[in-house]
């Protein structure tokens, strides 16, 4: 049911294809992010005519609102969300740790109070998965908890829980449809991640998640641990790097040999009236733009810039006008997806690497200085 | 540049062809309302597949906010909203009457403060064509005094300075590839009314608004009103209801030879999560909807309809995800719009007289049991 064909190679850069019960996915791939089951602000139509193949759906936000087995009752995620194609979902864990209050980590799971309603509940391994085989998605993640990366000796703990939460995930699983990823941790210890990406990799997972990235380390950081984890993995199996990122992080990830990528940055940013363009980050409301005839970014053709001004998307940001969201969303999904299906046609023509700098000059402005916790805000 | 054929009458409704420099407008129709140059939450894709043809923007709002003259340096309405099909501005003076703080009326003009930022402006029908000439749409409204409906005194002074206004207006008007159209007004009073019809109809105007209605009348008053007006109207003109309304209102108002509607009430209810349907309007953060697969309305055709659940749209609502106004949006558009299509269409067939008991039957549920000034809020 699930298999990973690679087409072509390129120094560590990959392109393949990972088949799923709701069709082929072509790596690499940036996977954008509904939250709670819609990606903020856009239609599955919408989504469709982007190119966007796999969707990300949150675990937690969806067992407390409206609940896995409502969604269960309601034929899984893909009938419920009307996304036909491939769905991921998070373990939970990461939100748990990030977006829920009062929570007590146990070796068994973790029990926590609902940022909603202050409700309390409980993860364990084997609650995620159950919730996770509810919902239906076809890419699920092993239950995991994400560490502070400047605290080595949590990062230590938390690994180990990883660990074992990892093979009581597998143990866990019934459904046959869905492949379970398991997800390497240890911080940006060299030795925690040379161990986790080792332990990860030995056990029967068909694909592999770098975690603990994008969360508050730095960009040398970042780059450091994935540069070491990504000369660990089996080549064979698709490797999912979370939470992750700007276009150059993409970039970068995927030169490491990353093939699946997702982020809630294009959709957040869109919120915040800023969008990704050639000439750097823009943040649309500033006064500048008022007679600006000119699309976001003269590079791009998605329906935003081929249709509309500057000038207008400035004009629907100051008025208030919620059409400026889905706007901006469009565009900044567009600028991530067609630039990761960019980068793969040139692995597979052979021609990333001398493409690789201009890539890196065209979307230098759009970096963060310093990574962030993206994810952390939902969708 | 303009001209109206009838194609079809069936008693007093009539189905024709009003031509602009944007296309041919089939009659009659509704008009979806984007005060801001943008109908709340949809793309202008999104409206071209709702099958609309004529979109209403507000001239107070635009004239504040990004200003009528950037607009124009945009190169008006059409290109900076990108709705390549007729576009119809009103005076502003409703807005001015109903939003804006501190006027002073008198004989020239009124004398405002923005509902923005407080500041001080003028209107005078001299500088509302002014403006609309800026804007550009196809069709343009002459600057205009609604009263209070049930203050006879009030309705009969407003009434004549609307009279004197209508003549300046046309005096003012320069641009001659903009239809502009005269507005009846008089409360419910049957003389005022019957004075205004007969005075704006015998001045140069290409079609004939007619305003003050939906104000917070009785539905009793108002189709007594509308009776009486669309009788005296020359066959010839184009009649627009202005700011009109419910299902009912549109088969009512069609069946007394109304050609033109507009109203804000389904991007209204749609914000607030409600829908029009053939059971009713529906609320739908109603509990009694979390768990059911049908779509809003069964008889419905619309992408909403078509794709998604109610339990699905529930839950968009209680997460707060944007996308249930765009979805609700959608269905409600189009259930005014085909609607009138479909009306359009028995007109033409002949069938209009026999549909109407079963139309009126059917969105029974959905009428309001006072008109009420629904383009008082916006959008």
């Amino acid at each position: 049911m699930f298999s990973f064909k690679i087409q072509a190679i390129q120094g560590r850069a990959r392109a393949g294809i990972f088949t799923t019960p709701h069709g082929d996915l072509e790596t690499p791939l940036f996977a954008p992010v509904g939250t709670q089951a819609a990606v903020k602000t856009l239609t599955p139509a919408q989504l469709d005519e982007l190119g966007a193949s796999l969707v990300l759906a949150n675990t937690y936000h969806l067992f407390l609102r409206p609940g896995d087995e409502l969604v269960a009752d309601m034929g899984g995620l893909h009938c419920f969300m009307q996304w036909p194609h491939p769905i991921l979902t998070d373990s939970g864990g990461f939100q748990v740790f990030s977006l829920a209050q009062t929570r007590k980590i146990d070796d068994d799971g973790v029990t926590f109070k609902s940022h909603i309603d202050g409700s309390t509940h409980r993860f364990t391994p084997e609650k995620s998965i159950q919730i996770q085989e509810n919902l239906g998605a076809d890419i699920i993640m092993a239950f995991d908890e994400c560490s502070d990366p400047n605290n080595h000796g949590y990062s230590k703990t938390a690994m180990e829980r990883t660990h074992r939460w990892a093979e009581r995930s597998l143990t866990a699983k019934k459904r046959t449809d869905q492949a379970l990823f398991g997800i390497i941790q240890g911080g940006v210890d060299p030795d925690l991640r040379t161990t986790s990406a080792q332990f990860i990799s030995s056990l029967s997972f068909p694909g592999i998640a770098i975690g603990g990235l994008s969360v508050g380390e730095t960009k040398q950081e970042m780059h450091a641990t994935l540069r070491l984890v990504t000369q660990l993995l089996p080549e064979n199996k698709p490797r999912y790097l979370m939470g992750v990122g700007t276009p150059e992080d993409l970039i970068n990830g995927i030169a490491l040999g990353v093939d699946i990528f997702d982020c809630v940055l294009p959709t957040r940013l869109a919120r915040h009236n800023a969008a990704f363009s050639s000439q750097g980050r823009l943040n649309l409301m500033n006064a500048t733009f008022a007679h600006d005839q000119h699309p976001i970014d003269e590079t791009c053709d998605c329906y935003t810039c081929r249709t509309f001004t500057r000038a207008y998307l400035r004009h629907l940001i100051v008025a208030k006008e919620l059409l400026a969201g889905t706007l901006l969303s469009i565009h900044n999904l567009h600028a991530l997806i067609q630039l990761v299906k960019d980068i793969r046609t040139s692995i597979i023509n052979n021609t990333f690497k001398s493409k690789v700098p201009g890539w890196l000059e065209k979307w230098h402005g759009n970096a963060e200085r310093k990574s962030t916790i993206l994810h952390k805000e939902a969708g």
